[in-house]
This record gives C-alpha cells, sequence and structure tokens, in this order.
C-alpha cells in the first residue's frame, strides 16, 4: 500500500469512477423544462463535474467488497453525493460561509441567486432520498429502508447539520472558549466524519454484511474521515486558491481553531499520517478487493486539493 | 356537512388532534445537550406550538378510513408537519421573502439568527425522512419505501420546491409577462398542493389501499389544496396581521399575481367554494368515517387565519 503503483491506479479509477458518478447523476436528474427547471439547472451546476467524489467512490468500493450490483451501488453513490453537494451549497452561502469560490467555479449562489441556492440545496437534499428509496437501489426495501436511517441520521442534527452548528457557532464565539483537540475532533466526527462513515457502510448495509464487517468498515471510516480533516486544515494553510479550487487561508483569516492551529503542522501531519495507517489496519479482515481503500486512506493525506 | 354542529365538532377535533401532534413532534425531537443543541432548540422552536396542522391532520384522518394504527399514522402526520414547517424556515429567510412573523412569532432567523434558520430547516427536512423509514411507521419496509419516495416526489424539485421556484421568479420579474389563471394554478398545485396530496393519500398507502380510493383522495386533496390557496389569496387582502399570525397586505404590496388580483374578490371566493364542494363529492366512495375531511373541506375556505 502507498507505492507509487497502487496511487496512480487509484487515481486513474477514482478519475473513470467520477465520470461514472457524473453520469449517473446527470441520469437522476434530467433538465426540466418550464419555470421550476431553473433550481433543476442550479442542482446539475452544483452536483455535476469537478470534485473528487470520494464519498460516492467509498460507497462504490464498500459495495464491492460484498459484490454488490453495480446498478444499486451507484444509486447510493449519487444519493451520498446530493447530500454532499447540498450541504456545499447552503454552507457556501453568504449567511454562513460566504463563499464565491467552490469546485474552482463561482458558487450556486454567485452563478445563479440566494434563493435559488438555498432551494437548490432543498432539493437535493430531498432527492438523495427519493433515490435512496427508489426499488432499483435494492431489491430488498428493508436494506433501502436501513439506508434511509442511516443517511437521514448522519446528515441530520446530530451529524452533519449538527457538526456545521457547532462550527458557526465556534466561529461567531458563541462557545465558551476556544474548540480544544477533543471538541473539534467531535465537530469534525459529525460535521464530515458522519456522511464518510455512511458512504463506507454502505456497501455493508447494500451487500446484508455481517455486524462485524460493518463495524470494519465504520471505524476505518472513523480514522479516514479525521485524517481527511487534518489534511484540508493542512491544506488551507499549505496550499493555494487555484489549486485548491476554493479560498484558501480562510481559517487563518478567519481566526478559527484548527487542528493545525492547535497542533503546529508538523504535529498535524503526523496526526494524519497515523490516522491513515490505523485506517489501513481496520481493514485486515478483508482480501485484496480492499486495496482501493486501502489505498485512499494514503490518498487522502497526500492530496493537493 | 357545513352545518354549525360539524364545523364546531371539526375545530374540536383539529385542536385535539394538534396537541397530539405537537406532543408527537416533541418526542421525536427531544432537546439536546452540547453546542449542536441550538438547531435542535430552533427546530422544535420551529415545529412545535402554533399551527393549524391542516397536513397532520389530513394525515390521521385519511389513516382512520382505513383503520391505520394510530402510532403509524402519527409518524406520519409529523413528519408531513416537519417538511411544512422547514418550508416555512427556509420561505421566511431575508433572501426569500424575508418575513418577520410567522404564527405570531418571530420567525427562525430573527429568534435565533439566519445560519441557524438554515441548518434548521435542513435538519427537519432529513428527520422527515428519518422519522417515515422509522419501524414503528409501518410493519412492512416496502410501505415505507413507498411513503419516503412519495413524500420526496411531492417535496422535492418537481413539488413544493419547484413550485417555491416559480413564485419566486414571478415576483422577481424573471417570467416572461405576469402569471395568468392556470400558471398561478399550477405554481400552487405545486407549492402547497403536492404536499396537501401526500398528507391525503398517505393514509391510503399506510392502510395499503386500493388504487381507486387512493386516486379519491388524491382528487379531494387536489381540490382542497387550490381552495385553501385561494382562501389563502383573500385572507391576505381580507385578513389582518393579528389574526393572521403573519403579515397580512403583503401580497397587494408586493404588487403579487394572485388569484384576487386575477379574478376579483367576488370570483375569486365563488371559486374557493365551489373547489371545496368539488373536494367533498370526491369522497362519494367513502361512507361517514369521511365525514371530517367533509368539514376540512368546509373550513379551509371559511378560516380566519
Amino acid at each position: 500500500m502507498g507505492d507509487l503503483g497502487t496511487v496512480s491506479h487509484l487515481n486513474e479509477v477514482m478519475a473513470a469512477e467520477a465520470l461514472a458518478i457524473n453520469d449517473h447523476l446527470s441520469q437522476l436528474m434530467p433538465a426540466t423544462d418550464g419555470p421550476e427547471g431553473r433550481v433543476v439547472d442550479a442542482m446539475r451546476y452544483a452536483a455535476l463535474e469537478g470534485g473528487k467524489r470520494l464519498r460516492p467512490f467509498l460507497v462504490l468500493q464498500s459495495a464491492q467488497l460484498f459484490s454488490v450490483s453495480r446498478a444499486c451501488a451507484l444509486n447510493v453513490a449519487a444519493a451520498i453525493e446530493m447530500i454532499h453537494c447540498y450541504s456545499l451549497i447552503h454552507d457556501d452561502l453568504p449567511a454562513m460561509d460566504n463563499d464565491d469560490l467552490r469546485r474552482g467555479r463561482p458558487t450556486v449562489h454567485r452563478q445563479y441567486d440566494e434563493p435559488t441556492a438555498i432551494l437548490a440545496g432543498d432539493a437535493l437534499l430531498t432527492k438523495a432520498f427519493e433515490v435512496i428509496a427508489l426499488p432499483g437501489t435494492h431489491s430488498d426495501p428493508a436494506v433501502r429502508c436501513d439506508l434511509v436511517t442511516e443517511l437521514a441520521i448522519a446528515a441530520g442534527a446530530k451529524g452533519m447539520v449538527g457538526g456545521q452548528m457547532i462550527d458557526l457557532m465556534a466561529e461567531r464565539g458563541l462557545i465558551d472558549g476556544a474548540l480544544d483537540v477533543p471538541a473539534i475532533t467531535r465537530m469534525h466526527q459529525l460535521k464530515t466524519g458522519r456522511l464518510i462513515s455512511f458512504s463506507s457502510i454502505a456497501g455493508a448495509i447494500l451487500g446484508k454484511a455481517p455486524r462485524s464487517q460493518r463495524q470494519a468498515l465504520f471505524n476505518y471510516a472513523h480514522d479516514l474521515g479525521l485524517a481527511f480533516q487534518i489534511a484540508d486544515d493542512l491544506l488551507d494553510v499549505e496550499g493555494d486558491t487555484a489549486t485548491l479550487g476554493k479560498t484558501a487561508g480562510k481559517d487563518e483569516a478567519s481566526g478559527k481553531s484548527t487542528f493545525v492551529s492547535l497542533l503546529g503542522l508538523e504535529r498535524a501531519r503526523d496526526q494524519a499520517d497515523m490516522l491513515a495507517e490505523q485506517a489501513v489496519n481496520h481493514l485486515d479482515a478483508f482480501d485484496e478487493k480492499a486495496d482501493l481503500l486501502r489505498a485512499v486512506a494514503r490518498f487522502v493525506v497526500d492530496r493537493k486539493s
């Protein structure tokens, strides 16, 4: 794991899968006539093209471990990307992070307008659940219900939205004292970790895998998510806006506590590396079918954007 | 139908059911410790107390037609109210309708702040799907999936959100020419009609009723929803802010096309009455168990808030 061959193989597979996800998202959200077509345009603008498609990739890879049909996995992969994209649209709004740039292009409220961005986010969130509940997602409706439940919990007030709330409160000084490492860890586990966990266990749910395997993937995702976030904080300091496709140096400019501000660059880097290694160890029960998941752990800490 | 006895009985039952819905919503969204508790507080602020609870009432009444267990119906009733409340929170935002008052109290972004309002709306929308997918909503997961699908379609870009988009575009002059009666009818069918339809057919889905009965309820809801909307336009002209619990006279102030501006007060009133009667006619296949649904049709055109 981590050798040059694997990494370049991972990049190739991820790029190919990103195209497949794009196609599938496009099919699930065809452009619509009529005046309401504007919100569909904005959904497509936000969800198609760009992005590493990390979460859908995790879905596809975890589904492969259990020989889940690709058509089923693609639906779940598209749904999780819809959730991710909705959260970005709302996060970028003037009332939230007030960002102009995302994936190298104007954010949705810049390209369209604020109300369209709010509605496009709402519609993507809604569409994700529609897609999960489609018969094509799994022949067994109990599995589809399980996915709806897990996704809703991961995305809701005790998951992603809860994490966004903590993040915003910390930024605005509404939490007593600055966030320390445990508090920041918990915030990120909610804000980004829960969706990464959902993506990683989705294959096990689709494949009706034993609890122990679902748990192994959950543990993998836990460490992967945190490594991903620390790498994000590092990129905000070390990256540049052009490569990132979003504004660099925002954290420092806003005086925000991050893993880097709390631990320093070197310890933050060490921590990310250690977590990536730990993530890989959780996959010991799987054979070489999990090699790309192992490579992903390396990828998230080595990426440049 | 429509005599004084039935109307006062309806008011009593609706008031009692509103309390039951409130209790159930409160149980489904317990206040949460930790900094993310703020978003849960805002969800509870928006969803508990106030409101006619028309949509959940329709769910409970339609469920009763098919002898669905009350516990199941209450989950769906709560979910639809969560969707309704999320849409109000986002609709009231400064970037949308910029409203200060809702159900006689400050809107969520006034009581909390804009980011909290955006997130509380997102979390309510997400929670609705979590609740629908709960095993307690129906023992058959296929029924739960069916409900998720129907709700997502009703609430998404081709339903409620699509209607909001059209409404906003018309307000901002982004649609060529003013909306005429067919265009306004379609806008309202999307914006408010689809959720009212979902609420009305929910009992039929839960009770696995034959298609014809589901269709009868759908037709009932179609006319009910439109009658409801025309009554809303009439109230905006004839009502006062204190009774409405929201700002009156907004439509005229904004120069918006409404049924009243297009048809005049008298014809709009006649139209609402006719639709209410038509709605009742669609219930002919049901016995006296549907009497409160019949009374609801009268209620929506006679209400003062």
